[in-house]
């Protein structure tokens, strides 16, 4: 059985002109693959709804999940949830369990709930409520698409109660070797270990080490017997070679 | 007259394992914003080759430059060469002038220029070469396509000989002022700023600060002067709760 595939989408002019520098893609990538969840593509799209919006419909028709971060707060370059309804062709209106959520959070804190803030209880008709346990506006989920706050608490706080409710794939393991040689003088020994080891991946990444060039070696799949089988012919293959930290 | 845009493609699966935290996105997107190219998108694929080409041709046709980065080694996962090629229909092949620069660097080194190391000199008919003076192997240039390694020390040295090439545009800049109230309390002013200063774009991103709630306002133009007056109109606005550090 193949796992689940999934996207990210990452909405934020302030990605795309390096203020500011993401986090929560590397967040999800290492919880989806935890839970056996694919992470196939990801995306950095800036706040234009037309960008959002196409994003959205290709990602949606293309994988099983689409994960998006940022654009969801009080403020008017917060379009994500108008992004999306628009994508789907549903209207997008006050949330009625969401305002609750509001009224009591911001009621306990005696502040009010005014216009701006009502605008984070906007979703498309139908959507269902994605927790937020630390300032209560919450994210929401419409078909396969997970709408998630981009501040990188509130993402991971979001994440942790969605990736409960997914249907889980096998997790991929993976097993890593650094071989103290450089890839240009293994790169063959190593396309035939991968031509002979099919039902894993099989990368491969260079990196110094007091000036001498060595090259970390991962093998990802799905049967940790296989894995571990196969991970005992590659370090046979590079034996002598091996750094062993 | 508009600045050039531009989109990224970060290639390897390590990125969307979560195994590798990219870096190069972020040096990337500083970079253009320099040289006012407006970085618009950019894509994260794995290591497969119907998904590479397929971004390539999409970002390709959209926006005026395609940066990529990884899967430009000597191992048998460095596939960004051919998938360039099969995405404009391009015969990749040995390209000689690439195979002087790998043979001079490699008889320096005394080390043998094997078939895997040769690989690293294939690419589409017609691609002009990327310098890489750190260890040789070129990155290459085709049509509007800017392909480069994806070790970040290479990279950036890439990316330093590239963009002095390209046609460049006006830099946005950029203003930003720190209000120490929440973005919900200061979302209805901000907007009216915004709909009142449709030259410039306004972000809004919320920090917390010793338990306190504050929001980074951040303008940015083209127009030093148009931003410079817009700048101290929103500091009239928030007079006051301004945090000066």
């Amino acid at each position: 059985m193949m796992n689940p595939s999934a996207s990210m989408l990452v909405i934020g002019d302030e990605l795309l002109s390096g203020r500011t520098r993401d986090t929560n893609m590397h967040y999800l990538a290492l919880e989806l693959t935890k839970v056996g969840i694919n992470l196939i593509e990801a995306r950095f799209v800036s706040d234009l709804e037309p960008d959002i919006v196409l994003a959205i419909q290709q990602l949606s028709r293309k994988y099983d999940y689409v994960f998006t971060s940022g654009g969801i707060g009080p403020t008017h370059d917060d379009i994500t949830a108008d992004a999306v309804g628009k994508a789907f062709g549903l209207t997008v209106q006050l949330n009625i369990e969401a305002k609750k959520l509001l009224e009591t959070h911001y009621l306990k804190k005696g502040v009010e709930l005014n216009e701006a803030r009502l605008r984070m209880a906007r979703t498309p008709v139908g959507a269902k409520l994605i927790q937020n346990t630390i300032s209560a506006a919450p994210g929401f989920n419409v078909l396969n698409v997970f709408v998630m706050a981009g501040v990188p608490t509130i993402f991971k706080d979001m994440v942790s109660s969605v990736i409960r409710t997914l249907k889980a794939g096998k997790p991929v393991l993976s097993r890593s070797l650094n071989v103290m040689n450089g890839e240009g003088n293994i790169a063959k020994k190593l396309e035939n270990f991968a031509k002979n080891n099919t039902t894993i991946s099989v990368g491969s990444y260079p990196f110094q080490l007091k000036g001498k060039y060595g090259t970390n070696i991962v093998i990802r799949g799905q049967d940790g017997t296989v894995l571990d089988k196969a991970f005992i012919a590659l370090s046979d293959l590079f034996k002598g070679s091996i750094d062993e930290r």
